[in-house]
């Protein structure tokens, strides 16, 4: 007798393209085995990520139809039989693995429970699932990598984005300086972020901004988050001997950062359970708040998509599934 | 009436070139004042940047009629009215700075106190001239940047040569295994200064080699003192989240880089006291050697340059002035 497959909904890409490739979907429902959790996701969202990944730009791991989705709150559903920490109907939030694995614009996500942890008691699934990703993303390079301490100067570009809008507040929580740059419309909302000095960067030039209010020495770290000239030029404000962490492509030409002896912290964002432990610490005490632009459906991420590769978005935009 | 200005005997470029282009001249003999002091110089050195500076590779300070030259073991000849730490007599050893100031290949030298350190007891002025630029270069690179620690891989590039053959010894030193590669020749040189496993890089790959013996893994950190492909290449053979320290230009395509999560320690190195202390220490204790290739004079300092272009000097080239 033949067993009927579970399936469930889920947005997937069975090419590369524009955000019309992102398919409403019916796939098989995974079944967790050894160390494995299937998650009932409660909420994901949209990261840009996503849309690099859709185009093309990363394509290591990615195995058509490729679910996309990088971030998840919800509820465990199954656990496989060597699973120890967890058990069904515990709450939890995590970064599913970005390179190799299905994401979770979908109602249920596989994981190993390794990289799983307890979601924040004060959060919403709403809230949770603006989390993961841009919370180990600004951990990985600030804490792991720069290793920022108390004191020190920072410089958050892209501020009103969803890893600058939580790396402002995990830098603030370090006792850092926080400058950051964003467009005319944000910085207010930047400012609101905990950030000391707010840089509209098409109307004023940051280097010179930086080196006026540093007595001409520069920011002892940078976190870029936007690339190219902005990299480049971001040189140009560290201290001699400073750290720049980037997640994005490092520049052809770092003669400059050679000659002031500045590290560079290529940041490609790593699953794990450790930090979000420490990151829901610091959410439950207050510390730390997600930064929601909006909250949608999975039906409406090819357009979450566009918006956010328009640029604009304030924070994240959160994908509520159940 | 006129005062007589007091001359000495030195090396110098007035413009960049070949190895012709490094003239033995007459220049004023300098006069220290503040925290400055006079040293007369009984060796210095012959090191690569020399002849990068003398190509015009790095043109950054110089001043012609340039004297290079970036090792001084010498005595104080004569003191600023504020030096401190220094009197007439003392036996001194340094790295003069590179940038902005005249170099060592001369009678006599003039230095700021605070990158001027007191010489090893054990070792004559010929073989201390072997230490600072190397020494400090090496200590900026593994101790200050990479920061290598007991029990770690550590692949050093070019083992036979200055920095390269220092390197080694400060990495055993630590507690590491070391990885070199060097040429034929040189497999026994390069073993005995404490090398753990030496690769032919010639004849064999050392990519393979290092990821046969380190389970697949890749070391912690590389020491690159070579460049272009080697460095490109390197990236391959570290772990995941390593280090790549190199004091030399950093590849355009650090893509690998950034999916390995490697942290790029580009090193232009740093004159000053402390370092050269520590190292001091070491060379007091036997734990590290001077390595000399050959022991010139001031007029033979274009063929080393020569010798040094082309590549096989053993350790140092030093040159005895006084």
């Amino acid at each position: 007798m033949k067993t009927l497959t579970k399936t469930m909904k889920a947005v997937a890409i069975s090419n590369y393209g524009e955000s019309g490739v992102l398919k409403f979907t019916e796939v098989e429902k995974p079944k967790p085995t050894g160390r494995e959790i299937l998650v009932k996701v409660y909420a994901t969202s949209v990261n840009p990520v996503d849309y690099k990944i859709r185009k093309g730009g990363i394509q290591r791991g990615v195995d058509f139809p490729q679910i996309l989705g990088f971030d998840v709150s919800g509820v465990v559903e199954e656990i496989g039989h060597l699973v120890t920490d967890f058990k069904v109907g515990d709450e939890v939030f995590y970064l599913p693995r970005i390179i190799g694995w299905q994401g979770a614009y979908s109602e249920y996500h596989l994981a190993e429970e390794s990289i799983v942890a307890k979601k924040p008691s004060n959060l919403s699934h709403t809230e949770a699932a603006a989390i993961p990703l841009v919370g180990c993303t600004s951990w990985d390079a600030l804490i792991q990598r720069a290793q920022i301490k108390l004191g020190e100067t920072v410089l958050i570009h892209a501020g009103a984005g969803g890893v600058g809008s939580f790396a402002i507040q995990l830098a603030k929580a370090c006792g850092c300086y926080v400058f950051s740059t964003c467009s005319s419309k944000n910085l207010d909302f930047v400012k609101n972020l905990g950030a000391d000095r707010v840089i509209d960067y098409k109307k004023e030039d940051f280097v010179k901004i930086i080196m006026n209010e540093t007595n001409n020495l520069g920011v002892d770290v940078v976190f870029d988050t936007v690339g190219s000239d902005t990299l480049t030029n971001s040189i140009e404000a560290v201290r001699p001997s400073g750290r720049i962490a980037s997640i994005v492509r490092v520049p052809a030409n770092l003669e400059k950062a050679f000659f002031k002896n500045i590290t560079i912290h290529p940041v490609f964002v790593q699953s794990g359970r450790q930090k979000l432990d420490e990151i829901c610490k610091l959410i439950e005490r207050g510390q730390i708040k997600p930064v929601i632009d909006s909250v949608i459906e999975l039906k409406d991420i090819p357009k979450a998509h566009e918006k956010i590769e328009n640029g604009g978005v304030r924070g994240k935009i959160v994908v509520k599934v159940a």
